[in-house]
């Protein structure tokens, strides 16, 4: 039996290439006092993860040259000589992208599969869930009544946004790639409206829709997307940065948004947020996301893809936008 | 006797030239009861002017081709058949770009010509004053001992924000085109630092003036100077747009701001303001402005040019950086 890894072999200038990984399987290791080791069961694949293969000052320290890609894992305890988890707790973290992971417990936290689904605590249970609430609350501050357009719609993120924003007796109108995933916004999650950017023309579909203009903007998306959403905002918009997955890739500049004197016109905001910065209030809102799913009020939906072996090209889904909801790596068939 | 006159001839493509303009002599008004002719001595010439041209939505209505010139004014009444105004009477207000102005009094108030130069109600205690005063301590909530960079700091919104910032206890940097007016900048409004964005690197001087990093930005210039902040604000920082010249004679679509996924890492926010809102504490801040001036520690510095003959060249100065204070236009010689 031996360690399955995917490390990073090269910074990549533009997309992750093969160029970008190395796959290596080394012994399985061993564990001191104090330390536990995980089977990695469930990796979370996000956009996030290429500003970490970036060598530049960011929220986090990017990872290193020769190091297992970090990642969002669930696992379980198979061994331990740590005093705080026994084996077969199930428990969450950053693991990285290997079957098996030594651990002293920091940044750990233990989850119960019986409450709900593994794959879960990657999503709306975890930093997919938290960057939604916390961003969406804090930050976009919608009001009953309100229009809040979300960007990434049918991703993590953007369908718990839309979800939460719904709940609160807003408007909610979703961008996304596609007619599946715009039917999907509608049909499934409630969403008021949907646009499909790959087949429409997103001002004239946003004025369509958003008959009110928009209040708050969530937007994962950035590019001419943020541009579009800067046309129609309205007197004290908020909008929200939470990530620019269309421009992650670039190998030129990041477009910068051209509009961005919309923010003077209409006295609105546009402020970045990061997750990390909530995390002693978690609890509040797993408990609220946790209830909602229970009343059946947000649905959840999950695009999982089998065997660790797939970590490269199932990552670029994330940029290809072929994922169709929380995007997760399976590391193996059971 | 007649009122002299710039009218809009035609809306301009990127800057405006002499086909933008229209200078006619019509014969001197005559009022009917309710109204007041009032006889204009100083004109306000600011970049906003440059946005009023355009034929699109913004804060305020275009002015209209044929209509003279839209301007803040300061000037005398010389006829009334107004109750509230009477003949000796001086009022500020958006009279225009013209001699003189049949009014019923809507916008205007009354200044006191013995309590500052008529040239200050255009400045410190006018528009860019209100602007400046509010901007920076609503929307930039500078907080003693943070650091605050002003763009355009010596012009007439610019050079109040320093100093206001230095009044509360703030390490101010202003950057501004020149040497002459970076040293007016630190020798005579008290700004720590200085940036001569013509012959300097931005970024390093940056690096180099603001050792702790940037805590409140104040944006009245856009483009690359906006790009290079955003590569050293802090967390949490506050961005306040407020204008951006270097932007509005474009005839290629705006700059946006390639690094506004600094907002994210940092947390920090854009804001844009318009001076309006704040109209009913317009008085709370001139008399504090009032009060900075006659204790000292704030000093002004007008830029009075002639003769009404030489609007369209002096208004060009704003976006040639020609400027050097609040630029004002002086009807005609005494």
């Amino acid at each position: 039996m031996t360690n399955k890894q995917w490390r990073l072999k090269a910074r990549p200038f533009g997309e992750p290439t093969s160029d970008t990984w190395e796959y290596t399987e080394t012994d399985m290791p061993s564990i001191k006092d104090g330390q536990m080791l995980v089977k990695v069961e469930y990796i979370s694949l996000d956009p996030a993860m290429r500003g970490w293969l970036n060598d530049s000052k960011s929220y986090i320290e990017p990872v290193q040259i020769g190091d297992v890609m970090r990642a969002g894992t669930v696992g379980k305890v198979v061994e331990s000589k740590h005093d705080k988890f026994a084996v077969g707790d199930y428990v969450c973290g950053y693991n990285g992208v290997q079957s098996y992971a030594v651990s002293d417990g920091t940044g750990l936290h233990k989850v119960d599969p019986k409450l709900a689904p593994l794959s879960y605590y990657l999503g709306v249970l975890g930093m997919p869930g938290m960057t939604g609430y916390f961003g969406l609350l804090k930050s976009g501050e919608p009001k009953e009544g309100e229009t809040v357009v979300v960007s990434g719609a049918a991703g993590a993120v953007g369908g718990l946004v839309g979800q939460i924003a719904r709940i609160k007796g807003c408007r909610v109108v979703g961008i996304a790639g596609g007619k599946e995933k715009c039917e999907f916004l509608v049909n499934e999650l409630g969403f008021d409206a949907a646009i499909d950017y790959k087949n429409e023309n997103v001002k004239k579909a946003l004025r369509q829709t958003c008959p009110k203009g928009v209040d708050v903007f969530f937007d994962n998306v950035g590019g001419d997307i943020l541009d579009d959403v800067l046309t129609q905002i309205n007197l004290r918009a908020r909008i929200v940065i939470c990530g620019a997955i269309s421009q992650y890739n670039n190998t030129t500049p990041v477009k910068g948004p051209s509009n961005y004197l919309s923010l003077l016109v209409n006295r609105a905001r546009m402020e970045g947020i990061v997750v990390f910065d909530n995390v002693k209030e978690y609890p509040t809102a797993m408990k609220d996301i946790a209830g909602w799913i229970q009343s059946g009020e947000m649905k959840v939906k999950d695009h999982v893809v089998t065997g660790i072996e797939t970590f490269p090209d199932t990552l670029m889904m994330l940029f290809k936008g072929e994922n169709f909801g929380k995007l997760v790596l399976k590391v193996e068939a059971n």
